[in-house]
């Protein structure tokens, strides 16, 4: 299978120096690709900015912000058959990027954030045959919460995370498949995490070729 | 000489996941560190979150925000005889930081930020006889506003640093002594740079002694 992985966290740039991002280490993205690609898969890895070491024999895509991850992805996703959306994509950013670095300066600062491009539901539109695998990272209301990404992603999984999960090197999941049920993965590895999620869709992709 | 070292980036939390930040890689710190403990020093680092080696022989205290290094800088430095704050502090963090994830919405998020507390200036109020070195980061005006920032800080000596050294291996920085003239220092690793720097603090020292 042709599959896209995205990983890690994006950046988004309020000035030249300080920016928006989340604690993704980036490391269930790049599990994924050792998985996949030793499971004999062609791999594309499209990751935000990471300082963890590189899987090794898979393509890899560096990139900064939602915009250029969105870009990469959707340049990558028409050559796959499937892509699984494991990076933590910033979903505001600055409605402006200063070319200055701001002084600091007594009183508040007031920055307007605006919705970055969902890249999982972008690339859902234009899905056609191909099989996606979305991640929802969700501290509260969690299960209703993923079962409305699955639909607005036209994902055929989706992958319920917690924030406790980011930068650790285990990871505590549940999985729901479209048309399925809810099941919790045993507390495991990313890496032991990762198998099973590409095992997953080489299901998902089996029963679509039928 | 027993030296303080602060290091690294700060984050500033919006909500349980979401943060400001910048793209220090706390190579400079660490490196000062290590230069420090190979001429005899006594050294103590305060970090933040950063994903690289840590140095050994060294007292590492690893803390996320800007208060908390704020709080744990201040805690070691009165034992100190020096400082040196190479952090790349948050100067902004969020005004209010939500305990659950927000949801994305439609619309802008207009967040509030507020000044933190500029730690080299509130060390300098306590300093007495205490050698400081501060950083400056500046894309414009760089020289006057780092002017300002050194008498500020009350410090003894500032680097002037621009944001191509964020996360790079080299660096390079111009130096300005209380009392002494702008010095340009070559284009050197920052194992190098952080070298010349151990060594001015252990002549700002000497110079104090007498």
């Amino acid at each position: 299978v042709k599959l896209l992985i995205t990983s890690g966290p994006t950046r988004e740039y309020l000035d030249t120096v300080r920016y928006l991002s989340n604690p993704s280490s980036g490391r269930m993205g790049f599990a994924l690709a050792r998985a996949a690609s030793r499971r004999g898969h062609d791999v594309t890895v499209v990751t935000g900015p990471v300082a963890i070491r590189e899987p090794r024999g898979v393509r890899i895509i560096r990139v900064t912000t939602a915009a250029e991850m969105l870009n990469a992805s959707l340049s990558a996703f028409v050559k796959c058959h499937a892509a699984i959306f494991a990076a933590a994509v910033c979903d505001y950013r600055p409605s402006r990027r200063d070319d200055k670095k701001k002084p600091k300066r007594a009183g508040a600062w007031r920055v307007a954030l605006e919705p970055t491009t969902d890249i999982a539901a972008a690339l859902g539109r234009v899905k056609r045959h191909r099989i996606t695998v979305a991640f929802a990272l969700e501290d509260h209301n969690a299960r209703p919460n993923a079962e409305g990404k699955l639909a607005r992603k036209s994902a055929d999984a989706i992958v319920l995370n917690g924030p406790a999960n980011i930068g650790d090197d285990r990871a505590r999941v549940e999985v729901l498949t479209a048309g399925g049920d809810w099941v919790r993965w045993p507390i495991e590895s990313k890496a032991a995490i990762a198998t099973r999620l590409i095992r997953l869709v080489e299901r998902l992709a089996n029963r679509e070729r039928r």
